[in-house]
């Protein structure tokens, strides 16, 4: 498995991601990673690595030289069009050529998605456009969100396609046996919501893979897990997952306060084992675990990471990568949109 | 200050939503709640609590009956026009007929909503279409969010109208000195997000009040409190406080487990205080001690509260709507409006 890593992507690229590459390749004997990005400051880190005594396969980690750097806050299209030489479109380039499988990236999230949706020739074949998709924790198992970001201006046919991908998703890389489709609304009452989301109701409804279909769901109901897979138009998917985030980590801090407190009440040794089971709590919820998103609906993988992400996180996408890519599940996507293309125009 | 409590509204009523009534009164003095549902059902529990020796104070509780209930399950418009004599028209009936100076409503928020913006009579004059806000802790104290729910599809003059009108809420109820509006979107560079977004966007930053827009906020930074007043589409700010509930209840479950297999480990005394401090962070987030969300825009007052809502914040919805009376506030929404009514055609 090869995969092109914007080795420049991130908040502190490119130190944690040339580092996270290096850990996956080690993990991995049958893993190639390009690292993308500028030359001296990839082949620096590296360097680095190796000096500190961290088993360095240089084998199976090449660098692809690119002299343009996206930044974090660039406007996504400007940027791409202004900095040609840059370490995300050359990522995307590499795939495109054939010369990798997959992409990973924990750069500027919108020029990552618009550079792959630019060109509609990786997209899988019946895919309108590609949706990221966001993993969810719930009472259930984890749940699959699209979109989260990827479109902003979804039509009810968009929303369709999303469903069946992320029911794909679930089923083969989260191991969910009968992932139902839920549809993200204001309320589970039939005629709720916008224009939006009462026509995307009616394409899941008298669709061929209406079984499928859970019906509406709730803001709340996301972390019930009754349906696994929920779509929503990318703007307000992008609020829920950015707005769970920042609500479990307020509460995390809340409780690190009253903690706090409590504490110096303790013995020492309960103190101790207290501390010890919110870090368990906590680093059950981080982001870092759960190694990114993919775009779903693109040729090979594409798997998006947080802009924060350090080594650990980008470890976790490179796995994700290479189990994406094993697991044949754009094979599958390809086979059921064949079989369920909704009505409806063209994007 | 005279309040229309909708007696059958929400899960479990009448039962808390009387007991609330009759604390709130006993709290309150210069309040007198009709209690407006049906008779039979409202005098009995009134019976009820009076004989299990609360002190019931009967000439400031009128009931006024109304035959039909509302079900929190009914379609809002279809109910609304099949249920004549329900209690959520009549509580509407009660302030337009200037009985009452506010309206309160654990019930379907749907027709609620409905029911009051049917009469644009009722609207603060200069307001397009009233929002619900909805309050959110953070860093710096609470935030007001607008809207939550009653506008489906806004425009943009809609939404830059919230942010003025939660401006005044939180100067006036929240008392926020120099509250700053921000404007949920996907990321923070100005051309992100839809393109509701980016026409508010232009409406703040050229209106006369420019000087009170922070600029775009993201899902997580609501809980930062840099702008104190967030103003969303209703679909989006739904999914948003809901899903904020749904992580935040979430993660106290999965506390709950892992503290419960600590407990055991721990010294008796040990764990009593650990159980106590988690049950203290607990109360901090629940909905309960809110007391609702103001319908802003309305004349009078209109507080909506949880369909689950119990005795202790059907109490705290009625002293928040008293709070709101009292404040001054809609004369201050009439004032801004009248000076800063931004270019677009009408609703």
């Amino acid at each position: 498995m090869r995969i092109a890593l914007d080795a420049m992507g991130g908040d502190f690229a490119p130190g944690p991601i040339v580092s996270g590459a290096v850990q996956a390749v080690a993990d991995m004997p049958e893993l190639v990673v390009f690292l993308v990005g500028q030359e001296a400051r990839v082949q620096e880190e590296l360097d680095a690595l190796a000096d500190s005594g961290v088993m360095v396969h240089r084998d199976r980690l090449t660098i692809v030289h690119a002299a343009d750097v996206v930044g974090m806050e660039d406007k996504p299209v400007e940027a791409l069009r202004s900095k040609r030489d840059n370490s995300i479109s050359k990522c995307w380039g590499l795939l495109a050529a054939g010369q990798v499988e997959a992409v990973v990236s924990a750069g500027n999230t919108g020029a990552m998605v618009a550079s792959g949706l630019f060109n509609a020739k990786m997209f899988i074949p019946g895919v309108r456009r590609p949706g990221i998709a966001a993993i969810f924790p719930s009472n259930a198992g984890p749940v699959v969100l699209v979109d989260v970001g990827a479109n902003m201006a979804p039509k009810p046919e968009d929303l369709y396609q999303y469903g069946l991908m992320g029911s794909v998703y679930a089923r083969k890389i989260l191991g969910v046996t009968d992932p139902k489709i839920g549809l993200l609304n204001v309320g589970s009452e039939d005629d709720k919501g916008n224009d939006l989301v009462r026509a995307t109701r009616e394409l899941f409804l008298n669709g061929p893979h209406a079984g499928m279909f859970y019906g509406n769901v709730e803001g709340r109901d996301v972390y019930e897990g009754h349906a696994r897979v929920i779509v929503c138009e990318g703007f307000t998917g992008n609020i829920l997952l950015k707005g769970g985030e920042g609500a479990v980590e307020f509460l995390f801090s809340a409780l690190k306060e009253s903690m706090a407190r409590l504490m110096v009440e303790l013995p020492p040794e309960s103190a101790a084992k207290v501390a010890q089971g919110l870090g368990e709590l906590k680093r059950r919820y981080e982001y870092r675990e759960f190694g990114g998103a993919p775009l779903l609906g693109i040729r090979g993988a594409c798997i998006i990471c947080h802009g924060s992400s350090d080594d650990r996180a980008i470890r976790n996408a490179l796995r994700v990568a290479v189990n994406f890519g094993r697991s044949g599940l754009n094979d599958e996507i390809l086979q059921i949109l064949s079989h369920s293309a909704p009505r409806g125009e063209n994007p």
